[in-house]
């Protein structure tokens, strides 16, 4: 009897356990609500325009065509059913399984303040890349075109809460995106008068990295036109603004890039969680209930060494390779492998043209260097040949011509009546 | 002072004569109520997944970069008060005009049956490309996942309807995903047993085109397994399928490419329609009672030597730069050029790899050369060098490796909710 072996979730952790089973004769099953593998490493280059979805996303059946033991579904799971061994899915769908992992990842937080995500999109979905996309543009063209000057000034204000490298990164795209991209497209205003705000509440920008960096990051920010403040704690976000602290802040472009917080799977599994929601997992990564049930990635708390291993892509695919090890050590009756230890590889940020810092532990980096190497380690993580040459081929057309591939607005927010379009 | 021209729509006419009165000292003002411009003859390659959005459209502003005497605003135009020559937008922008052309383009019409629509999506917008490529790639997905054989038989029926380029084209590309690009990908459905069928109301496919050549393309679509049925006549489309004759057919993904509406400039123009809602022109392409206005393209109802001007890219063009040389004789104090006369450039379709057909009135082509024909000469009309390399590198890639680009189900129907996100 072949092993059912189920993975919700086509992340990181998810796709390279199922690409270490390969030859390990089970019926595999992958679900995920998409279509796509998202490369969110580089999804704030869509949401900046410097590339576009399709070079940033891969359908998850193409990647396993060849494996026929892998079946790839496009479900949204709404239930595990640890007792009878199921996978259950909206549509009714019930998946059998012998092992089970769940790497569903994680989205935003507001802190209980739901009502902010309206007003500050944050960046984890292509969607939510194309709807950042489509607001900062739009502030371009509404300020365009707009005759009162208040207002011309709220659009030109872009906020970003949150200075993780997601907003750290966010900010330097767009004070690019200001100041080499668009300035000869407009007539009225003057893009690079743009104010970009990163706004954090802890006492430094990029807490991860060595203090160092954390400075030159701060200091290239500046260079660039960001206005980098730290300490500042966010107390409202409405539509016509940001309050910080007392102050309010007339800004129409507010994005966030603040807190995570994990998928609904520890519910699913009536499991143990954190404050964030992540199931608390074993040392071997399963429910400490229940040895044929992994949590991976972003869904998981995971201890390593005494510390919490990062929701990072190297960690899940560590934890992704783990898993396959104790599902083939179990398969081949042999013992188990040792307890799951987190290999820290290092942490990349980029701040923009020239200007990247790298955090190897004893070593650093930053600059010119530091840009190169960040680069060229992207590409190289990037899934297949087309992606790797249409991604190196988009940077150097945007570093050679200050061009940007992906500036559509689409989806727009308003329905477009029919026989009532141009172009 | 200054003489003031607006252009109303960035399609093909629109940008024509634009680019046509560079140099002549005017203010000119280019409204569109999208950000970018769309190379519509290959939107339907965006639907089937093989070009990717930003491959078939490039923000209008970023054309005329350098173009000083240029002012490019998004905006909604709402109405044109002819007697003070002002363009009237949605947001309260008022556009003083000298001389006016509108070249809107059009939608699509569903013959009185407006309820038809959100069952048989149409193309005319990138937001429709995204949309029938996600009808299209959920139905396999949702073939995959369901138990249910009636289901997945009307999942795996697709119906077409209209037979001219648009249809023949969407049909053709359709059957080359499912019998080229998708059958490694499935594991529980055959992807070459989708039915494909494409209906015409009319006796032939393609009747713009000489009777050999509609022939031609109906025996090259039924070898790539389409079915044809000409003389069929729609009379009901629900969620369930199409009803043609008295027949229903189950079907799950109807796509409509039958009818075509104006834009509604005509009645911002208070101007003489034909049925299809065009704006009737002099042949000078002007409103009868007013010189300072042009419309052009799709909104306008154009005779030259005694038929109609096709609704295609090079007659709009031709419009374009029809209107630049009556502007720009007008502002030399010359004499008005004589009547706008059509030149037809000759006609072209394609049906999927190597079948193509060129109509060039005395000579026709056929099959392989007609298919690398058609495809050098799109790349040639694509705006961009950018544009050029990465259309001509994705075609590259699809007809060597079998992989489509743009295979990404985006701006699902329903809205994901926070924290609930897989990927």
């Amino acid at each position: 009897m072949r092993q059912k072996i189920v993975v919700i979730g086509a992340g990181f952790a998810g796709l390279e356990l199922v690409s270490r089973l390969k030859g390990t004769d089970c019926d595999i099953t992958l679900i995920d609500r998409r279509n796509h593998h998202l490369f969110q490493p580089l999804l704030y280059q869509v949401a900046t325009t410097v590339l576009s979805t399709a070079e940033v996303a891969w359908p998850v059946r193409r990647l396993f065509r060849k494996r026929k033991d892998v079946t790839t579904l496009m479900a949204d799971v709404t239930d595990i059913d640890r007792m009878r061994k199921k996978v259950i899915c909206a549509d009714g769908t019930k998946v059998d399984y012998d092992w089970l992992a769940v790497a569903t990842g994680a989205g935003h937080t507001y802190f209980g303040h739901d009502e902010w995500e309206r007003f500050a999109p944050g960046l984890k979905t292509l969607e939510d890349a194309t709807t950042i996309r489509r607001h900062l543009l739009q502030a371009f063209e509404k300020a365009e075109l707009t005759g009162d000057d208040a207002e011309r000034q709220a659009l030109l204000t872009f906020v970003i809460i949150g200075a993780g490298p997601t907003g750290v990164e966010l900010a330097g795209s767009i004070a690019e995106l200001c100041h080499r991209v668009l300035p000869s497209d407009f007539r009225r205003i003057d893009t690079r008068a743009t104010r970009i705000i990163l706004v954090e509440a802890g006492d430094r920008i990029l807490a991860g990295f060595d203090p160092k960096l954390s400075e030159y990051a701060a200091s290239a920010l500046q260079q660039r036109g960001v206005q980098v403040r730290t300490g500042a704690q966010v107390t409202d976000i409405t539509a016509e603004g940001v309050r910080i602290g007392d102050a309010f802040l007339q800004s129409r472009t507010v994005l966030w890039a603040a807190g995570v917080r994990a998928s609904p799977a520890a519910e699913w599994l009536g499991a143990e969680t954190d404050r964030a929601g992540r199931a608390k997992v074993s040392e071997t990564l399963r429910l400490p209930d229940d040895p044929s049930v992994f949590v991976l990635g972003d869904t998981a708390h995971i201890v390593s060494a005494g510390s919490m291993v990062p929701g990072v892509a190297p960690a899940a695919k560590q934890q992704g390779a783990y898993a396959a090890r104790v599902i083939r050590a179990a398969l081949r009756g042999k013992p188990a492998p040792p307890p799951f230890r987190y290999r820290h590889q290092g942490d990349l940020a980029t701040i923009g043209r020239n200007a990247a810092i790298i955090d190897l532990g004893r070593l650093t980096l930053s600059g010119r260097l530091a840009w190169w190497v960040w680069g060229i380690s992207h590409i190289y993580f990037l899934i297949g040949t087309r992606s790797r040459i249409f991604v190196a081929l988009s940077w150097l057309w945007s570093f050679l011509t200050r061009q940007n591939s992906g500036r559509l607005i689409t989806q727009s927010d308003k329905v477009v009546p029919r026989n009532d379009r141009q172009s």
